[in-house]
């Protein structure tokens, strides 16, 4: 099955709103099976929606919309797509009231008219129930069998509705035309810590996956990720295909790999942690409590983390983590004695088992021949054993402090003897 | 002048990739006055390309596409483009030699043979340069002066190709056309500390706003920030007009505004503390080193920000922070009491003029029908006067610390006596 998608809104077209819709209903869609040929986005006009709409139903015959379902007035969206099925507006009773008793458990006073127009549907419209808000969906249809999904904007309500209702009624309509659908499914390997050359060396003729896989490198500041992609195949034989692939992988550079999808290394650190019963500290001097940040976002973060100390500043790594003053005078603060008496200081002053130390130059300034910007160095006090290690990023000053982080915990990982 | 964009590549149809491209390109222009009517977004199939750019061409005589002019050698951007136009590939010595340049400036070895598909261009075209990277953009026109200019996918590419290249000639085709080019262009108040509908009361009849701009209201974590939009006139009558509008808002809610557009609350903190001479620390709990990572985002920070302590654990509020046991066990960790002692022993240990304490239940577990989850508790010490404020918010645990850390930085914003 072939849909096109139709994103609406004047802040989409205008570029204030990301189109984060588009990207997860093409996901969602391409992992059940429905191929999405092409996305549109247009403004709030009503001869813009419908022309767009009625393109699109030409191409394909299977469309979906999002947005312009709200209850402000100026929505158009759905009359414009009724008309091109020549449907009149109607209101509907079992709406109205819904919209009537979800405001009044929610707000005082009286209901305001202007929301009424969220009960108007085309004549002969199938209602996708909104469980995550209060813009039904419609689902419009001919007697050909060509249909227009509408889903609402808000994209909690969007996704809620895409799960709950409308896939599977797609998946109904592709089945009937029977044949098992062919899906596109990816599995990610995250590795860390690790070059993507060094990675496609190691990798070598393992690059040849099972049912020729395609095999994407995809570097970022977390590290390199691993993407495989199964395609034109069933759901289950896509599923075994990314299992083979994936351990194949997992043979040959399994040590770089901490998670898959969508794994935090963070929350991996936490797991090691938890698992042997250790208790973890920070003392951060260029990312300035990122790194912190990054572990107390996981929920239940304070069974492991007891906190640590931001030591900017040269007068703070000596007063709060008792890092000797003869240390940054003789090797400076980014050096690997200052970085190690960091980690054993915020290890026996917070009392952790495990203490995480960070001082580099994130730039813009800062830098100089010997330590250019970038130059990061690390360590990890594990019960008073030190490990440190010089990484060089290359970025602007957010993805070097991103960077350092992820180093950081990719290093305390190593430490404990967990893989990654 | 009325413009498509389409967006090309696998990664952006399967939602693997958000199309930043898209929302950038579409401000820039309608800034400039360029009217951005639809986008669409493909996959790399050269079919799919020829068909979508084809109708996009049909309909406005103006197309800027963006993505498909890498090195791989699946991109088919360029072929399909040019078929459209009737117009053969033949290779561009003056571009290959540039890029053979650039190779042999970068990397070891020799030049491989699939770079070289970057210097194919269709017969006719008009390079547009890169400065930022390797794959020149083309312009392509016909004899009726219908247009297609290809720029490349990397987001920092394309950015500099359309403020360097294209945009200039874009606008010189509008003036072409003759008249000055109606712009669509907005500008921001960003306030914090207060609620959209108080801002709303407050605001009353100056909603009514010369020349009628809307002012839409934006409610996020950051606070709530208002947006003046000027469409339909010339650049000057448009910059005018939202300067007079803008004046009118902060006549009445200046004191909430801490900052246009972009503007950063803690950037803006830096600012006014450099201005007094300060130094600033911090004492975080349930933001776990977020506020402190927002202050030293900004370069040049370390003239301001000594560092500070993430409390995470009560023993760290104790042993680093001199939070009395007493208090703790009295109040409670989430407590006026305990913010205070934490604001007052950062300013204290870590020798600051200013620190900031936050402690609070980011959830979702931990709270209590007294103190449920998003009650946050707030700090500021200036100088040895402490000022607290208790703080409610309402989200995931992720916008709960986002909302502290913002809500502890418009407090200390307040406290220097600097508006917002």
């Amino acid at each position: 099955m072939r849909v096109e998608v139709v994103t609406i809104g004047d802040e989409l077209l205008l570029g204030y709103t990301l189109d984060s819709n588009a990207a997860h209903l093409a996901r969602e869609l391409a992992g059940a099976g429905v191929e999405i040929v092409r996305r549109s986005t247009v403004g709030d006009g009503p001869e813009d929606i419908a022309v767009a709409v009625r393109e699109a139903l030409e191409r394909t015959g299977a469309v979906i919309t999002t947005g312009g379902l709200g209850p402000t007035s100026d929505d158009l969206t759905k009359p414009s797509i009724a008309a091109i099925f020549g449907r009149k507006m109607r209101l509907d009773e079992t709406i109205l009231a819904a919209l009537k008793a979800r405001w009044a458990k929610r707000f005082p006073g009286e209901f305001p008219q202007s929301n009424a127009q969220q009960a108007m549907i085309p004549e002969g419209a199938r209602i996708l129930a909104n469980n995550h808000g209060s813009a039904p969906g419609i689902w419009l249809e001919d007697d050909r069998g060509r249909w227009v999904a509408m889903l609402p904007g808000v994209p909690r309500e969007m996704r809620g509705m895409l799960a709950d209702t409308l896939l599977p009624l797609v998946l109904e309509r592709a089945a009937a035309r029977g044949g098992e659908p062919h899906v596109v499914r990816s599995r990610t390997l995250r590795t860390t810590g690790i070059g993507e050359s060094a990675l496609a060396d190691m990798l070598g003729e393992a690059a040849r996956l099972p049912g020729g896989l395609p095999l994407a490198y995809l570097p970022g500041w977390e590290g390199t990720d691993l993407r495989l992609t199964a395609r034109g195949m069933p759901a289950a034989g896509a599923d075994a295909a990314l299992d083979r692939a994936a351990s194949i992988l997992r043979e040959k550079i399994g040590k770089w790999v901490y998670g898959e999808d969508t794994a935090d290394l963070a929350a991996t650190v936490l797991d090691a942690c938890r698992a042997r019963g250790l208790t973890i500290a920070v003392a951060e001097s260029c990312t300035g409590g990122m790194l912190g940040a990054r572990l107390t976002a996981i929920a239940g973060s304070s069974d492991v983390v007891l906190g640590g100390v931001i030591a900017y500043a040269n007068q703070v790594k000596v007063a709060m983590l008792g890092v000797r003053q003869g240390t940054l005078d003789t090797h400076g603060a980014v050096s690997e004695e200052t970085v190690r008496e960091m980690a054993s200081g915020a290890r026996q002053r917070l009392g952790s088992s495990v203490a995480v130390a960070i001082t580099g130059i994130a730039g813009p300034g800062g830098g100089t021949p010997d330590k250019p910007v970038g130059t990061i160095w690390l360590a990890v006090d594990v019960d008073g054993h030190v490990t440190a290690k010089r990484i060089q990023t290359i970025g602007d000053r957010d993805e070097n402090r991103r960077r350092a982080a992820q180093g950081a915990l990719a290093l305390t990982l190593r430490a404990l003897g967990a893989g990654a």
